[in-house]
């Protein structure tokens, strides 16, 4: 089967590119921190050291970093090795959670290139990844799109398609975080007031997931907030600020006032004054507790 | 099989109503508006004139009414002849959202009377109700709960119990219910969100609902907040407002401030100065919509 | 000079009773707790047991008290004796800041009984009232109003009238007490975010209060805030709870959402939550600077 | 008299090049749009194409551009002439609100060039600059800024300093603007709460600015408010949005939440998304008055 290019073996990236070895692609990949590799490699993987490298004319690379900065650094490393390397007609399936203009910004360097961008950011937190459960968003020229879909098959059984401008799968992404960590606020405050007239937080969240409730989000979340099981972090808090300003950015760029997510932000710098950096993003729940005298 | 008494024959009354003559229940029922009792009547339900004529000693009494005040005077009417009648040993089961203080005043009544309040609130909106689908939480006495709960067993599959105090389960209603209108503004901040960048809100509703927000409440409201459908109201907006006063209360009882409730409570008024009293209480999702420009 | 009744000997009844005998009226007075009344009578007050006993047909007698519990109590102690001893056109003149709609039932009781209410709350905290330099905010029949002014001169230079009826001077009152909440709020938030940035709070406040606030709001409480000198309180932070209640309810009364003030409210009960009771009520300023991880 | 370089002649530029005139001074003058030029060469300006062209060897420039970008592109353009130009020893003032991290990147540049960064933000709208009623705020190196001091009297007659680093004057700017747009947004929902209770909201400014808040600030703000006298613009409602984008970045740069700057920066979007960029930035408080369904 065909070899591939994957750029990014953080904590998504590994199982991802797992699953893409069990599904019997080959793989060439890199990482800024090459230690990383080196499971990858046992298991068959082949390493390169820039991100260039990753690519073939006409064939595929996956990438999956931490932030719009990493993104662009990938894309314009070495004068866009990554984009003319591809050339002619290969892709790029970009999974990372970035702003709708970086993927803009990322897709005409492509273009310029010869190659193409598809934006596929996933939902779902490293043992969905693991699981092979993950949801795919995806959006970029058809083509492009069909070409890599056998592909990502591997990542979950989901695919869902938002036609040919990559952006759009990037407000989708953005979109599903906010709905995420908004549950994550109400559940703060549901389970802090409950708590204060006396009622046993880990009971309420098994009612409401098992009624109402009664999916991934919230099952993942009450659970967590519940019992207070912050650390080790699924996603880090750190990256729940990133999201929700990249939220009120595209919002913003849209001219739509987020009032919730306004205040989710402030939720994040609070938490993150008080120093919890490492722990998962659901701990903005913490603030809630705290203000209600809780501990 | 036992005749039971019930009060309340609004929206949710009568199907409720309904389940418990098809579950076999004999039933005296008992509305403000005469009239609306037909149906039931038509049914074999026998009407009465005063809530105090529902109960019989040691028997029981459902109600499910409008809000505080309603409740207050169906238990003081006729200086609290429900209480009495009721007396010795039956049990009032209230399935109404009120206040936990309100719920704490009537319980004191009926014990003065020689009687029991168990509150049995529940989730679901009338559809459930008529699909025997609803979620009760109950808390009161421990006899009386077991009194009752085979005949609850006609409202739905789902009994949670909360122990001896019957305001606990009024305080896990109003959680519900934050978290439910918390979910309905994330869905119209989300979806307005998104409308603004073109994409389409039913299908993203749809994408959500079959993913991460599998669920009875993303699935009811992403629907009808990506359609619009505001009317005819499955639960007023009026008595929106209503509720998120009670949540707030309930947080101020216990020094829990609730800053998301206090955004709903605030986009509930703003609805309202629309002239949306009618609408279901889900068309708070238009505030974000309107304040983004949309149509 | 005449004889006045005088009902309320807390913070802010001491100082102003002190100034109407300073002024040369005569006074009659009462308060729940008797021994507060010492000093005035000293100074040539004459202590009475009730409120009725304050007043005398067609006399004057003015009231400052608590909240609306407290306002209600005493025109409805012993059934109402303050408004009936008042008759013919004697005149109770409220002090308190309570709710419009207080105002306007115990306006209905003094009609009933054939005397009249003038709602006359006050702005300025106890060192203002000791130096009659209180801003009084009236409402009520022309005739009564007339009647009262010069007594009300007493209090302080500025005297601003709203009509024929009473609560919209309570209106007027809750309006400006949002004002200096929210002015308040606005100072805890800039100041912390200059102190994060290591300037000094005394400095930037001092040029503040020189330049675009060089008013008497800013002067006050940009000090307290940026000194952190909440106690002794001059108004107690319990209380200022109670009057954003008054205001949110006043709000939703004329479905007017005020999003600060919810924002304001929940600074409230977080400040009570962490038992700042007995702080002044513009302590609300730590919660910023605790967000922010300062201290 | 000294010969000085002025850089940005739009509605705050003019009258402040005006009193620079009339103080004495000989200047060089730049403006993108060149023609705005003309009135202030009438009356003896020397007009130059190029920002580097404002500057000589130790002498002084002082800039008041839109933004952040503009003010960017005057130190950067032609690789920098201005910082090169002003060597040695010559001094930048820079009255533009911008961000801290703009000021310290700017400096960087000077330094680098031999010249030296004074960001010196001002306080005050188009008719105080043309009064020279301006209030200055200004930090940087301690000889640059007593090689200034003299010339920045013109412009006012208030000068604060606030310590060598230029970007702390930056802060003292954006704390500044926060509490002002802060004002407006409690104005326009005191105001409108007053409206909906049938207060005329002029006669309530009125009272306010007389009493409690008479400051310049509530003067300006409550008079355009009551009256929604929001065109011609004082400062463009757009400015308002980029102001509050600094003031919260600012506050994430130092992990501080603010909530009301949150608040009102949807507040901002929310009139954005209505059409409004060219009112003032004041009328953000149309918002609070259509929430409660006013007009």
């Amino acid at each position: 089967m065909e070899e591939i290019g994957f750029i990014g073996l953080g904590k998504m990236g590994v199982p991802i590119a797992h699953n893409l070895l069990k599904a019997g692609y080959a793989l060439r990949v890199y990482n800024r921190s090459p230690e990383k590799a080196r499971e990858l490699v046992a298991l068959g993987a082949r390493q390169v050291y820039t991100p260039g490298e990753t690519a073939t004319p006409g064939g595929v690379v996956l990438s999956i970093v931490a932030d719009d900065a990493a993104l662009n650094g990938v894309v314009t490393a070495q004068d866009a090795q990554l984009a003319r390397k591809l050339a002619p007609a290969g892709v790029h399936v970009s999974l990372s959670t970035v702003a709708p203009q970086t993927s803009a910004n990322i897709s005409r360097i492509h273009q310029q290139h010869g190659s193409t961008l598809v934006a596929a950011p996933v939902f779902g937190r490293p043992p969905a990844a693991a699981a092979a459960e993950l949801v795919v968003c995806m959006a970029g020229p058809a083509a492009a799109r069909q070409r890599v879909q056998s592909i990502l098959r591997a990542l979950g059984p989901h695919i869902f398609e938002y036609g040919d401008d990559p952006q759009v799968a990037n407000v989708v992404k953005l979109t599903g975080n906010f709905l995420i960590t908004a549950a994550i606020e109400a559940l703060g405050e549901g389970l802090a007031l409950a708590a204060k007239h006396g009622i046993d937080p880990v009971e309420l969240a098994r009612m409401f997931t098992q009624t109402m409730f009664a999916c991934s989000v919230y099952r993942n979340y009450a659970t967590i907030i519940a019992e207070r099981q912050y650390t080790p972090p699924g996603f880090a808090l750190v990256l729940g600020l990133k999201d929700l300003n990249l939220i009120l950015q595209t919002g913003a760029a849209a001219r739509a006032p987020l009032p919730l997510a306004s205040l989710l932000r402030d939720r994040y710098l609070a938490a993150l004054a008080k120093g919890r950096d490492d722990l998962d993003w659901s701990a903005i729940a913490l603030n809630a507790a705290e203000d209600a005298g809780l501990k």
